[in-house]
């Protein structure tokens, strides 16, 4: 379902690989994904794509509804469905290292919401994106979580009020995506390879204080930020980053 | 001084009709707007638009002046305006419906704040936006909560700063409004149109959903949303629009 | 270090004087910014720009690096130097009068971060903007406090994680800064003009009133927002402001 690759720079490449499905999140397939992104804890960036014309198209709406027949109506089912999907969600935005996206074909519903909680994202040309909950009476309401925390206000109100597709072209200057490439896997990896060139517990701490940041007020954020700036200054690879730097040299990184 | 007006297909088009004050939101103008807003809560879709050359000028200057001469200099008179304006424009923007703002000419101070409140927004080629309320020594500080939501903070800030016109194709540049059309009242009608052709209950509980978790940080937004996903579910209308979807036919809603 | 110059109108004109060494923020260059600062409070409105080809390349490599030989390794003085800059930037997005940076030339890490606290930012066609800590092993962690809350999520950690330069086209479409110009420090000098022609109290209020309305959710934004206006419309600035636009008359400012 989810075809994990180990690239000799440490990029860990993970394809969405369920493409007669539209590359659903099926709970297998969350927890494919799940896992995927947990053995990628020790890689120092992912590039999540996708096989096939649909980067991803949310939930498998057919595994919903046949929980529906269960004595519960399917309550518990859907409630650890939203539970599971959440977490991955959230495992990719709070994932130890970056995560770029590259989109080709379409990513609607949660599967916009994979490319949103991404730390950056490429689109292809062609590709699309819409949260269309609206259109099957399910509001993509966990999509807006990390869509609105993407694009502005207006933006994710109107995609998820109309779900009308955004172009590639509009995604990006929305801010959905980064930029548009003819090939965006291999703009992300290119862009994941520059990343991985560089000293991993920077990234790393850099990433998680970026996080804890978000959301504070400004005197909580300075001093959350600052922290991690003390902390990183005492790692090596700042020491040898900053020496290399001044003596005009390459460093040579140790990734504490 | 509002003109409802209800269509068959639910939308609410509520005009502010005040056109020779520029459509200000005096005392009464904004009760009569949060009356329409009220009985417009079984409406399935609101459009905001306005007569006359100006969409809003903001407060009515004049009102605020004349209360000046109270034993109190019109302290509590303010108050109160300041308290039933922000009361106007929260209803605006927790709105059980979507309320779409059709911009034609200028929207100043309180009038840019309430088309930076609303949901979604179209502006006419010629539509104009401005807070000036630092020409009359009046910062724009109510409507900088609704402003700063909407926009970039420099973009805010500049606004708010030097009060000048942004036009609309700078407005949709920057979020204020989603896009500039050459008739803004009937292309929101047709955005509307589309929005009310869905489950009214998807609708509900996904603008609610959507506004209460604005604001929290990710695991709470999640948890929020992800409960919100699992009440959709259970509803009659994600029942019925998912089996017309697995079913390759026309959903047919109930609002339940 | 830091040039004053208070013009007749009002206006401080804060300029990095340390062009050899790119106007990096040493613990001095800190020091005396934060104090030009302080003794800018009473000005109207300060336009912050830089001598030589670099606007500010961030904290002193040199100066930190030095530091390490000390008994603790450093920590102590990465500590201070951290606190200290995050004060400065505090200082000034919390300063009490609108603050217009002026960019030419390059502004990486602690200098990008500097743009980004600013209230408004112009830049030369040639400025370019950048967090390149992960270049030196050091992730620009403090930077990304304000960067993060001047841009998209995906703009910033796009610049935070690879280090690119973005253009001043890019700065201006991103909302780092709100316009290129040919020569910026003009341009913003024109800027703040406006800005000082006007009462000086609702610059103040507004300005304290927006930073303290941020972050907040909507009902305690607009009651902190409602309270601002109240108290602006009882000072005499306001009186006078709506009373000369009502009376067609230029307004004769007080600053009460």
């Amino acid at each position: 379902m989810i075809r994990a690759e180990r690239r000799n720079d440490g990029v860990a490449l993970l394809v969405l690989d369920r493409p007669a499905q539209r590359n659903a999140l099926s709970l297998p397939m969350l927890e494919a994904l799940r896992a995927a992104l947990r053995e990628a804890e020790d890689a120092r960036c992912i590039v999540l794509a996708a096989e096939g014309p649909a980067f991803c198209a949310g939930h498998d709406m057919r595994e919903l509804t046949e929980a529906r027949s269960r004595p519960d109506g399917g309550r518990e089912f859907f409630a650890r469905t939203m539970a599971l999907c959440g977490e991955v969600m959230r495992a990719v935005t709070e994932h130890p290292v970056p995560v770029i996206a590259a989109v080709e074909g379409i990513a609607t519903a949660a599967g916009c919401q994979l490319v949103a909680a991404c730390d950056m994202g490429i689109a292809a040309p062609g590709a699309k994106f819409c949260t269309p909950g609206v259109e099957i009476g399910l509001f993509c309401s966990t999509p807006a979580v990390a869509l609105s925390r993407a694009v502005s206000r207006k933006a994710a109100l109107e995609m998820l009020f109309t779900g009308r597709f955004v172009s590639a072209e509009e995604a990006a200057r929305l801010g959905l995506v980064n930029r548009v490439e003819a090939d965006p896997r291999i703009a992300a990896l290119e862009m994941a390879s520059r990343i991985v060139g560089r000293s991993g517990v920077a990234i790393r701490m850099g990433k998680a204080g970026f996080n804890r940041q978000c959301g504070l007020d400004l005197a909580a954020a300075y001093e959350a930020a600052a922290t991690v700036m003390v902390e990183n200054m005492m790692a090596a690879d700042a020491e040898e980053g900053i020496g290399a730097f001044l003596g005009k040299r390459a460093p040579n990184w140790t990734d504490r």
